[in-house]
């Protein structure tokens, strides 16, 4: 029921990708008779795939995480959650409050053994080579303002674990985002976290930038959640106003659109490469359960992304493979610490 | 002498820059026979707006910013500063070590009364409509990794001068860069300065994000060294990766290259609007006295720029009017708190 257009977005992104998964079942949870009705829009009645859970209450984009946490527990988030919770659904995919969801996540699935707090991670586009373009997950992106080292060495090592999952990455580099100025080499906790890595079995990389990091030297970017969030809505800031740039440029007069008529063909290939629907899907990463956070604002493109990122999410098992991976690598370095 | 380049884009800038303006006097502090010979590369043997300041020492792009205090005291870095502090010169414009030059520029010139910390300043682009791009000031960009509210507020008040005396906007909009989740409003730190620049007489228009800032929502963005570091550095790093991507989807194959030279008048048109060589010229905000830290790997144009910057900051002499307005800011705050 959330994000900024609700059923209308997300019926059809689930229509489409049931038509490619013939094993995928989704439960569309919230309004009925909205939801019926989204689904008349396509000509479907009912799906073999499909099954509608209602719930009586929605939890609105503005509202305070504390209060959609009390007040809202038949809202379609909190009941979406429970079914995770419940092993009825093996993830949940929402595009509303993130405050709330992460809340309300939080509060139902706990954390997993070992891990302190959850991050919000997301696939980011990076430039592998002069030819291909990858990605690299970034993490923490807003959960957790200010990280002690200890956190940030979580982050790592649950980000190691999704690139190892989702992005079959055998031993994923894992950089600590820095800042290069000669003059201060970092706060406390970057500094220590640093150390922390580099006695992990982590194939640790070192201090990353901005600039290198988008040039893929590292496959898993940990950091603060209030430095993620400033580096990913600075990252689409400029995005943004450099494609406008380029629609502006090519629109402005007449010879400037018979340009963009004959270099159609280009300009739609870079629109491909740059577009950011396929980067949507952020994953509350250290919780018992999967929880995918589609942007508020995706369209059914986007929010297809967002339901691919959970199955494949699922087929990998990432929480258990955090579980076991999280035992393993704090039980030896407290080993470590005692002898 | 520093930068990437040293000499061989200085002094070819400085040729161009005193072409434009008959008044300005540059005065190049380095090794004299290097100069000389780099001026000897343009037919140029002596020129009255011209003095070389020789010196026998060099900052190194490596060396650490106390190393440099204490052991290069004939380097053409210190000895700028150095000039600037006599007032033998105006200003200082360098392209070496930025650690090295905040640590000298601070230990010679000291921060002017009322402010504890110089910050890093830095003219960003952003789209100020549809059809127009502008400029906002970011600050601290680096230099400070740990801020308190007051250091915050004191950013904001310095910033706002230089967009009014620099930018020429009567009432700068200050705004404070945070990170919109709901889960969290901010660090301990941004709440409080929120409070203060609210509670100061600027024209404080509230939180900023990432996304926003490129909108020009503000003139001026405040804060801390490590946040700002890596919105900089994660600015940069996306607008590499774009025009990559377009540079490679333009030359790909004979059509490619087909459409680029019928879209070449467009192409160059965003090439000059997105242009970064026009956003050189950081500013050492705080000081007694004008410092311009040009980017390492700045060439002729961009290094121009920074000089530029420098010209312009004498002509409106911001130090003087930050004295006086951190003066009357701060005397009125302590007044008022003592009533």
């Amino acid at each position: 029921m959330g994000g900024d257009h609700g059923p209308r977005v997300v019926i059809p992104a689930a229509l489409d990708v049931i038509k490619n998964y013939p094993n995928l079942h989704l439960i569309l949870v919230g309004d009925e008779a909205r939801i019926e009705q989204e689904l008349a829009k396509h000509a479907v009645k009912a799906h073999s795939q499909l099954t509608i859970h209602h719930t009586t209450q929605q939890v609105l984009m503005d509202e305070s995480p504390a209060f959609a946490l009390r007040s809202k527990r038949d809202s379609s988030m909190r009941v979406a959650i429970n079914l995770v919770k419940e092993q009825k659904a093996h993830a949940c995919v929402s595009a509303g409050n993130t405050g709330a969801l992460m809340a309300i996540a939080r509060f139902v699935l706990k954390t997993l053994p070992g891990i302190d707090r959850p991050a919000i991670v997301y696939p980011m586009p990076i430039n592998v080579d002069q030819k291909k373009m990858g990605r690299m997950r970034m993490l923490d992106l807003g959960a957790n303002v200010d990280c002690e080292a200890e956190h940030l060495f979580q982050f790592a090592v649950m980000g190691s674990i999704l690139a190892q999952g989702v992005d079959n990455i055998p031993k994923p580099k894992v950089g600590l985002l820095n800042i290069g100025s000669e003059a201060i080499k970092g706060s406390e906790a970057v500094k220590k976290a640093a150390q922390l890595l580099e006695e992990s079995g982590l194939n640790y990389v070192g201090f990353v930038e901005g600039t290198n990091m988008y040039q893929g030297v590292a496959d898993v970017v940990v950091c603060d959640g209030f430095v993620g969030n400033v580096a990913l809505k600075c990252s689409e800031g400029v995005a943004d106003m450099l494609i406008r740039t380029i629609k502006r440029a090519f629109t402005d007069g007449w010879y400037a659109r018979f340009a963009a008529f004959i270099a159609l063909p280009v300009l739609k290939k870079i629109a491909a490469r740059a577009e950011p629907s396929q980067y949507n899907g952020a994953t509350f990463l250290g919780l018992n359960g999967i929880v995918i956070k589609s942007h508020g604002n995706a369209e059914k493109d986007s929010y297809k992304h967002a339901i691919l990122e959970a199955i494949v999410e699922v087929t990998h098992n990432i929480p258990e493979r955090i579980r076991v991976e999280v035992e393993k690598t704090l039980g030896a370095r407290k080993r470590a610490q005692n002898v």
